[in-house]
């Protein structure tokens, strides 16, 4: 399964919002389409974001002057742009810099052989992120037992990576490797419902045995003994293990310290910022009231009239977290010198 | 406000189901017509339960036979039909209860006199519910501080009960007497999202101040310091004080204790069930998944083929409650001696 095409020096890509329903492929042909795209969470999960991201500043190239001077500036601009469309996932911000460090390097070359520059470095950024997933998926099976019920929170599968995904990925290879004989709790992840609408979908498709529950109800299943580890993916972690995730991860990471469940962070090197000390640093993006009042865009549940307070996002702090899986290794605490260690200062 | 009304011996009620897009009354004719409006929450709270269902009992005389014996039997049958309507909230059997006792009183009378007995019982149990509102929120308002950030969870309002409600009333005596010096943060509360629809348009009538967020941000309102108190109700409290209330209580609990806010529980005296001596012997009610899949019956979020869990209640441990405000007083830890010396012995 596939979330995003590069074809012919075109970009599609699979309109989350309507899944599960509808299976729309939608083609990306600008800058403005890629921006609403995000924005819009068209296409979301922060290594996603990444790849989509670098693949739409390639794609509007063309779109640019022939002229360099004009060109690079437009360029820089077009990054600028496309980082604005989201703040909390460090992904988007890491491609467009790869995007831009790429473009600079080749600055003294004409622009056609810039354009190749650009276009090559979005194609690496897909291909890495694909073995990121895989390589994430084989160093995390090991902490996946046969029988293991599992809890995940959002979506972080094939609709969140242009690969098999960051926890999700650890989890389609343990019940690959334990012949389905694991079950796997969607929280169905309010307000966007991305667990039920998302991963239900891809665990149904894969055949996993799976059930979605309200995000409320997973603390009574966790006193009930019905949950054995936590699995979820990451937006953003600061340099000392803070993880900025979709709204409720905190609350279930709670929840999992309480229950003395297992709680872990699954995610790329790149989902990294280090010049982030702590996870109060991390942007927090508050999104649409009637995201809240509306569901799905469609049914006023509150009164039209009422507040809402809507972050996208929560930070769980370290101590909450067991261990967060890399594609570079399982880290442990103590996160500020280990994350040091296996991440190293990868530049944001 | 109020959500039933019995006059010229017919009972009416607000659908809730329908709110707050739509304000509808419907008559209950009959015991059928009132065990599908507690089935389907169309009429739903712990204590109106009781209260309705008394007076459903009450209307629904005039269809059984004449014949003392017959009647008798009768009248036995429809209690126990409409006490299976509901699993969990106590104030259901409570109520029935009550309305047995008082037709076993006079069952050496005449079936027009016990119908007289059973009606005037169902119109002391609702006259005694108004009270017991008010005598809950005189005990707890001295709880909530002038400016207090307060969280609720699910409706424990005049749709909860027939008279002001029971953390909602004390809430509302707060506002009073602050003059709208504080905030509501309301849980929207999934499944039927009863916070969203029916707390936000019961704060927003009575023009207090209140934001409605998804159930999986309370917790990160707390470490924002956002959270000062937590206000809830309660289905049925054993004898330890472990407390059932609708799903995702647990989790609040917990996420207050975490950041060391106090969390209060608000019941009248029938809530209490002393014949249960901790929680794990309260009866959850499962529903039907699809209140997961489709919201509100109408939209599909999930794959219709995915399995859910959904229970409708949990159960909060004694220890995680700061204090139990009941009509009766201000219960603290050591909750089993000191629920026995506030509530007594109540029969259930």
């Amino acid at each position: 399964m596939t979330s995003i095409k590069f074809k012919n020096k075109r970009l599609f890509y699979l309109d989350q919002t309507q899944l599960p329903l509808k299976e729309v492929w939608k083609e990306c042909r600008n800058l403005k389409d890629g921006f609403k795209a995000i924005k819009l969470l068209e296409v979301r999960g922060a290594p996603l974001i990444g790849v989509f991201a670098a693949y739409c500043i390639a794609i509007n190239l063309k779109q640019l002057s022939g002229k360099k001077e004009i060109f690079l500036s437009q360029l820089a601009e077009s990054l600028r742009q496309l980082g604005s469309a989201r703040p909390t996932a460090v992904n988007l911000f890491w491609a467009l810099r790869r995007i831009k460090q790429a473009a600079n390097k080749a600055k003294a070359k004409d622009v056609s052989f810039i354009r190749q520059v650009v276009l090559r470095e979005a194609c690496s950024i897909h291909k890495e992120d694909v073995l990121l997933c895989r390589r994430m998926a084989d160093q995390g099976v090991g902490l996946i037992k046969k029988g293991d019920r599992i809890l995940t929170h959002c979506n972080t599968g094939s609709l969140a990576t242009s690969g098999e995904g960051t926890a999700l990925a650890v989890i389609f290879a343990a019940a690959k490797k334990y012949r389905n004989h694991l079950l796997v709790y969607a929280d169905e992840t309010r307000p966007l419902l991305q667990g039920a609408r998302l991963t239900a979908w891809e665990l149904f498709k894969k055949k996993i045995p799976s059930k979605v529950i309200c995000d409320n109800t997973a603390s009574s299943l966790m006193a009930a003994r019905g949950i054995d580890k936590v699995f979820l993916g990451a937006d953003r972690i600061a340099a000392n293990g803070d993880a900025a995730n979709k709204i409720g991860t905190y609350g279930v990471a709670i929840a999992a310290k309480y229950h003395k469940i297992p709680f872990y962070v699954v995610a790329p090197f790149s989902t990294f910022d280090l010049s982030l000390r702590s996870g109060k640093e991390i942007p927090i993006e508050q999104r649409n009231p009637d995201e809240v009042r509306k569901i799905m865009n469609k049914i006023e549940v509150a009164p039209g009239e009422a507040k809402v307070y809507n972050p996208a996002f929560d930070v769980t702090p370290n101590e909450l977290i067991t261990a967060i899986v890399s594609d570079r290794g399982i880290i442990r605490p103590p996160y500020k010198k280990n994350i040091k260690k296996v991440i190293g200062t990868h530049p944001i």
